[in-house]
């Protein structure tokens, strides 16, 4: 067996069975391998970064790793801005990347790069591989490293030599290391704070936003009357009807320093302190309240759903319905003119149960969080590391991890138009994803960052550049372009028809919707 | 004035007048003072790649560097494959890159990266600056870097913060290194080996491949009989009737060993020992035979020009016509069903003058150069790092730099799908570039390579992984999508007169040809 089959049926034999790739020369001994390992799942992109937005989507909602299978430094370079917000999301990702021969290295010819230099600052685990011998042994660490809470990028950098040389052996996986509970201390003190009586949150993330972890939070609120909050990039949010009150820390600072106000204690579950994305001149970047007092119950890794569970044991419940969701009473569906409000309205009356929403709407999402709260359960899946251009990517993974559900992609234009190649890949492997593109023809965001920097209002040059309305992009062509069916509405009847339509049926569609 | 004003200000000053960007917040100030300094023209690009692939089309043919605008680290990255290829390309280019105000760094926000880490491998000059004061300086620094031959990345990280205070000066742009002749020595060396008589080549890039350069090594060629060559991966060749005869060398490496084989005498002039693309199991990596004595003339930078005007001047011409491309007899324009020789004939009847031929038509363009050998005088630029993806945004700058010449854009559309949004650009633009789409349905050169690496035939699954007609991508319904009239042709004769019509009218077309 040559090294490159030993390290996918290591892979295989790992739980790792989907791999999203856009291969090259250097990587054609793996893709034999793949030729001859049919339990591996094999994703196509036609840009490398679909296929690392994917391999993020599918570890959110598969709660495993997929491997990437990219083309030296260029082809994983092309990765690396959905990689980054991967690394933001704490999703565990393998990454192969093909390398020359070791003995060609030395030539410098033209695709030579530094690989590990472009991969070290998002890999929390890197290393080249040396022989055929020892690459599923490295292939079975990378696991581990991947699946090490709280999930992390692991790059495996693969020379070609190394690929096709006999000698290959499977590895046995290594045990994950076990999530370790805080301290007793830790513990004691999340405890005393819920007991003050001072309004008091749990800033929640990772698996402490979804299954057992949030009910168990769900629990402490109800009996506390502790608020739950998301970072604003969350990862993935269990939401909708019956589910525990969640609420996102907004995007403008303003918006969370208001919010945050009101919030003396503030106790971290794997969440980092709550910051601005941005610094703003004259501002701090800091959200909460200066006398705050912000404790870390639990560090990214830690076991967010044990010390949730533990906390929970010690409060009896106060009242049972408190901080659950209401099943909304399903409003009449919003008719006439396309608003933003009208929009958000529609897709909180029409979200069937068990959707995955994505959500990169930027500034034309605002109210889509507030119509959706007591809209059937659902998961949300949101931008995590700021690096636009993650939902159509993040839809094809999350579509090839859960066949059985339907995703509702929600994007931008300009958005969109960075990893637009996603809905090829959709189309080719007939992937339920409805994807809505709220078409401003602008990048709105800069327009209204621009005044809050104190700027003042955007001149001609700078207006033109955020201007992406000339020409305008008809996405209905580009859809069609890549092979999926399209349609532009301009009412939102013709919306709820299509988005109706859109999650009714396989495949993907695309919805246009001129703003 | 505010160090982004003193900053954009240097640039102009120094001649760098052409800014290709896609912003993001942390640019802003930077926006803001593009909108007060209209000396500098403002290229929107809704993808990274593009960016920074029309850097470098633009440096290629304005022989002067333009700067990148780019959103921290994520917007880098998505830019670095073109950057690794505008490296090997060994162009100007001043890359200035947002980030965090300094102050904000510490808080690890979602946008937070590395930049230096990403920009190091294939910047030779990288600064981050650290006041309002010096940021002119920096800018005026990073200009001398970039046009420090034989033409160089520089990278200015600009904070913020920096951007935004107070105090920026205009800086005077120091003098940019001369380039200096190779030493006498080395000069006499090549003066002897072509006097041998033994047949000789001189390998020839950057400068000695257009303009005064390439005239005086077709002095040399023609007095001595010596053979010009190219690298395979050309920045920029100059050529076609009447100018002296320079063949590239072939990709596959049998076929490069062939040519070289009957080679003993290699004179390097700029450029690297030829060497394969890729290792293959079992052959070596070098390209020219054991036997040939390789001399490095001129060592990357020096003053390549010079070197040959000096050789040149050594020898009198032994006859006038011997080493220049003859005028083709024009054949007669193909008609009938399309083949890939009928392309490469079609297009060499019909080039007209003074066109630059962006290619990247890969294993559909094998006979296009033979068959434009003889058009009438046209520029030549390939993808010189094998990154992919590279032809429209380097048909993107080209167009920016030459506003009076027709760009030719001949791409694979495996390719073309990298970067496709270069599209919107040449839209928005009104760019006079007509671009071929050779589209085949395939990753064909992998089709190649997988054989060549001596795995065999591909299995479904790896046959799978090289077909990307499944769906069909409709180039039409693409370029139109972006605001790009486009047509499909299905003969000879459709083809030529498309060509025609889109080299002979403004603004941008496509021509999608199904092979």
């Amino acid at each position: 067996m040559n090294g490159a089959e030993s390290l996918i049926r290591t892979l295989v034999a790992g739980e790792v069975t989907a791999c999203f790739t856009n291969p090259g020369t250097s990587e054609m001994h793996l893709v034999a391998a793949l030729d001859r390992v049919t339990e591996m799942r094999c994703v196509l992109g036609l840009f490398e970064g679909v296929v690392t937005g994917a391999a993020d989507g599918y570890a959110r909602m598969a709660e495993k790793p997929s491997c990437t299978l990219l083309h030296l430094g260029p082809g994983l370079a092309n990765g690396v801005a959905n990689l980054h917000n991967a690394s933001r999301a704490q999703v565990p990702i393998v990454n192969l990347i093909g390398q020359h021969a070791t003995y060609h290295l030395r030539y410098d010819a033209p695709l030579t790069s530094d690989i590990e230099a472009i991969a070290r600052p998002y890999s929390k685990w890197l290393r080249t591989s040396s022989r055929a011998s020892e690459i599923g042994r490295d292939g079975a660490e990378a696991i581990v490293a991947a699946r090490t809470a709280p999930g992390q990028i692991a790059t495996l950098v693969v020379p070609a030599d190394v690929a096709w040389s006999d000698g290959g052996a499977v590895a046995k996986i290594p045990a994950v290391p076990k999530r370790k509970l805080p301290s007793t201390e830790s513990i004691s003190r999340a405890v005393s704070m819920l007991r003050t009586g001072l309004p008091t949150a749990l800033l929640l993330t990772g698996d402490a936003l979804h299954g057992e972890g949030l009910k168990a939070a769900g629990r402490i609120a109800t009996a506390t009357g502790a608020k739950l909050f998301a970072p604003y990039p969350v990862t993935r949010l269990e939401r909708g009807s019956g589910m525990p009150v969640v609420q996102r820390i907004p995007y403008m600072p303003e918006q969370a320093i208001e919010l945050l106000r009101e919030i003396p204690q503030l106790i971290l579950v794997g969440a980092a302190p709550p910051v601005s994305y941005f610094a703003y001149p004259g501002n701090t970047s800091v959200l909460t309240s200066p006398e705050c007092e912000i404790h870390t119950l639990a560090s990214p890794g830690e076991d967010y759903v044990g010390v949730l569970e533990t906390l929970a044991a010690d409060f009896s419940p106060r009242s049972s319905k408190q901080s659950l969701n209401e099943k909304a009473e399903r409003a009449p569906r919003p008719t006439g003119e396309i608003t933003l409000q009208g929009l958000a309205t529609a897709v909180g009356v029409l979200l069937p149960e068990n959707v995955i929403v994505v959500d990169e709407a930027m500034t034309s999402g605002r109210g889509l969080m507030a119509a959706t709260a007591g809209a059937p359960p659902h998961d949300w899946l949101g931008n995590t590391g700021g690096s636009i251009g993650i939902a159509l990517p993040l839809a094809v993974g999350a579509a090839v991890a859960c066949p059985a559900r339907q995703v509702l992609c929600l994007t931008a234009d300009g958005s969109a138009m960075y990893t637009a190649q996603a809905l090829w890949t959709m189309a080719r492997e007939s992937l339920n994803v409805t994807t809505v593109v709220f078409a401003n023809h602008t990048y709105a965001v800069l327009q209204r960052e621009f005044s809050a920097l104190g700027v003042g209002s955007p001149g001609p040059r700078a207006a033109e550049l955020f201007d992406i309305g000339h020409p305008a992009l008809d996405w209905v062509h580009l859809a069609k372009g890549m092979g999926v069916p399209a349609s532009r509405v301009t009412s939102l009847d013709a919306f709820a028809k299509a988005m109706r339509e859109g999650l009714e049926s396989a495949g993907p569609r695309l919805i246009e919707v001129p703003l």
